[in-house]
């Protein structure tokens, strides 16, 4: 695909924002030319990232007792209108179906923007008694927003391609917010999975998903300081299950409302793993979602280019068989142009051989994350190849972890906090009474993120806005 | 999910509408109480068996050098009417997206109905050089006809939720004929390994793919003697190159308009799959898409009860790790109640272990396709196991194979074809003049399915219209 356009040279990631947008071009990951804003299109390359990364989040809910499901796109009026506090929250952004063929629609059809309205009708009638519970459901959808902001591929989007929903429904109230505590924990075994570190925060109460009770989050912190928001679990109380009457029957025989939790991640999943990890030279992608996981570079001399290439081939069959996506790269370019084409695409590995290798019996290998350089015996190149990717796997985790938490400043006061935001998050206490939060919102001109649901505090400090003593500590900082 | 009111009847299959309509209910494949006509949703043990139909259809295409992609929704309205026949084909079936929250849009957004008007702007972008060829993309996504028509169940649909489309370019109309083979032979792997026999024949012109040059398609004959259309793959010439200036430097250095094909397949790929192999009883799947491969029953006595389960427990864990699916069902049901309940969930094999069997150190196997018992010994379960899938596999297959046979009728005269298509598929010369197919379908008010990729002559006859020789016999058929 026209790879002559794309030898522009990647931006500094410094320079965050042109970084970010000319790497997903440049390494074929999304192509923004689509003729409608916030629409993009999902190269084949990058298709195959969204694969491997959908593939662990599908593994994780599976394992944990989740089913996956569909439900329809279309949403009718009536029903997408009945929660009063859903629909103010969604109201300015729902694209409506209104014309089949030449014909008006008798009731216009909402774009699900999420489908809580769509799935809960459902569940009235299928939920009938305690014994049906947990109900744990999932799908991964594509979802809508007609946002008037600035789009972004990945992070703001008017199609939300990949939205993964979770709706779960329960007995009590004690039992959905358990489901909120094991939804937190699934989905920061995602980000380790995809060595994103990540912030977890309730979300201050005029900042919840409209209609729970409260909604908890995953941020990642992104490299112009910026967070992210990549995962929200949101406890729905019986607030729904009210409006929609979803009731069971409990053990004493009393028809009771349920209780329900939904939690969604995107392909915002994928912006900040690409964002935390990747450099100068393009992507650095973690081993288990790298749709190729080890390029090999036969060294080529006069003599001895057939053992080479028979070599190379040959480590290559291993390796497959091994499970493990592998590449040999025999195109004519230089060595110099392979490596720059393949470290672009974030290749975790690359394996040199060349004659004087052959003779040792190794292969060169050489980490995409580190630059560093080892000998790995082709005797046991599977089991050397799989030592690297845990090697890989484990220390951008602890990169990134470490970069995290360098760019939390714990502040004495708002000023500081306006400061300390322009690098990363802040920290600051509050009493937790709205006016306080907004007002300090306000002065800061920035956001509450959130309470750390790990708490962040210092003993007994003053509320900024009020004076009052607290020990809560609250995350403020500038989102995407 | 309310198992009490599903413990009515199956009607029986050869009231086929009625039985595929209590069938996809009382087995948990959809559900059609979703308050918009058309639209449906799948139940997680559905939507399983989804997954795993279309982990086939993914292999196959990966490992024919395809590679998988994802394009938007929404198509706006100027792109969209560009190919006047396409339009001509579709638009009074289009879905309209008119405003975003309360505002409404400048451009109109259809919902794609097919994604040649997505894609296509693209790839005039993608495509520069021969050398890029071939390309072939896929996206597997939801896809909208506004249905005037009675719809059904992953037959008929509104939303269609998995449309596997591929698209494709070529340098010239020969590589693009290869390609359009090509697809054909995919597809018939496909349905191969859902043991689903196929007709594959040349659409009459008068029903091929709106701004194609021909449309080759595959059938399956469904048990009440109706075709359905479960593939269809499009010779597109250059006719969409041309309206989306789709051009490539050939080697002679000329620009020239590129050639497309581009072939989709559905989840009628499911519907068919269920009402071939379906029984009085439920569902039958073939074993490679059954959620549940294994059922195990333990038998039990007041003595030794303690022994069954471990024993039972034991076998399910040997089957998990050689990576079959399978469950142990410990509930309360007498083992009648049981059978009944995964006969109907179409599980291929069911495994009863009793004291007895013990004692001999086997399981007794019953196949859910022909109710045949049998000794597996519990030594080789696995082996045993996997012997019984490939038998059942075998068998479904050669059993639709001959039903299918069993249902195509070389006629003689057009009251024979009128008659015969009742029962299934009629054949019957035609010269290939448009008048007289016409004629022949008026005459017999039924369609020409298309003439049979494989020929199915019987030497020099007449055609029934006009009385040409011709060596072409035709399939007709009632079709869904």
């Amino acid at each position: 695909m026209a790879e002559s356009e794309k030898e522009a040279a990647l931006p500094p990631k410094e320079a965050f924002s042109d970084w970010y947008n000319e790497l997903l071009w440049m390494a074929e990951i999304m192509d923004v030319r689509y003729p409608v804003k916030g629409l993009y299109v999902w190269y084949p390359f990058g298709f195959a990232i969204r694969r491997n990364t959908y593939s662990i989040i599908r593994e994780i809910l599976d394992n944990s007792g989740h089913q996956e499901t569909l439900f329809p796109l279309l949403i009718p009026e009536n029903e997408f209108m009945k929660e009063a506090e859903h629909i103010k929250g969604f109201e300015n952004e729902v694209y409506w179906v209104t014309h089949g063929g030449k014909d008006p629609l008798d009731i216009p059809l909402a774009l699900r923007p999420t489908s809580e309205t769509a799935i809960y009708p459902m569940y009235k009638k299928w939920v009938r008694s305690h014994a049906d519970f947990p109900l744990k459901l999932y799908q991964i959808v594509n979802t809508f927003r007609y946002e008037t902001k600035h789009t972004r591929p990945l992070i703001r989007l008017r199609e939300i391609t990949s939205f993964k929903e979770a709706h779960t429904v329960h007995a009590t109230w004690e039992d959905a917010e358990a489901q909120v505590k094991e939804a937190i924990g699934l989905y920061t075994e995602i980000y380790r999975r995809l060595a994103v570190p990540v912030l977890r925060s309730r979300r201050p109460d005029w900042d919840k998903f409209p209609g729970a009770d409260y909604t908890d989050a995953l941020d990642a912190v992104m490299p112009d300081g910026k967070t992210l928001q990549i995962g929200t679990v949101h406890h729905l109380g019986d607030n729904f299950a009210k409006t929609f009457d979803i009731k069971y029957e409990a053990p004493d025989g009393e028809q009771r409302y349920a209780h329900q939790t939904c939690y969604g991640i995107s392909e915002r999943s994928i912006a900040a793993t690409i964002s935390i990890h990747g450099d100068d030279k393009g992507l650095v992608l973690p081993p288990e979602i790298a749709p190729v996981q080890v390029v090999i570079i036969p060294i080529i001399f006069k003599k001895g280019a057939e053992e080479v290439f028979a070599a190379c081939k040959d480590v290559q069959e291993r390796l497959k068989k091994a499970g493990i996506r592998v590449e040999v790269d025999a195109s004519d370019l230089r060595p110099g142009a392979k490596y720059y084409k393949w470290e672009m695409k974030g290749v975790p590995l690359r394996l040199e051989i060349g004659p004087r290798d052959l003779q040792n019996n190794v292969a060169v290998a050489v980490r995409r994350d580190t630059g560093e350089k080892d000998q790995i015996t082709l005797l046991e190149i599977e089991a050397g190849v799989r030592l690297k990717f845990e090697a890989i796997q484990k220390s951008l985790y602890e990169k990134a972890g470490s970069e995290l938490e360098s760019r939390i400043f714990d502040c004495v006061d708002l000023d500081e906090v306006k400061e300390k935001i322009q690098e990363g998050v802040a920290t600051i206490p509050w009493c937790g009474k709205r006016e306080c939060g907004l007002a300090m919102e306000d002065h800061i001109g920035a956001g509450i993120l959130g309470i750390p649901l790990t708490p962040r505090s210092k003993g007994k400090e003053k509320c900024p806005a009020c004076g009052e003593e607290t020990e809560t500590r609250v995350y403020v900082a500038r989102t995407y």
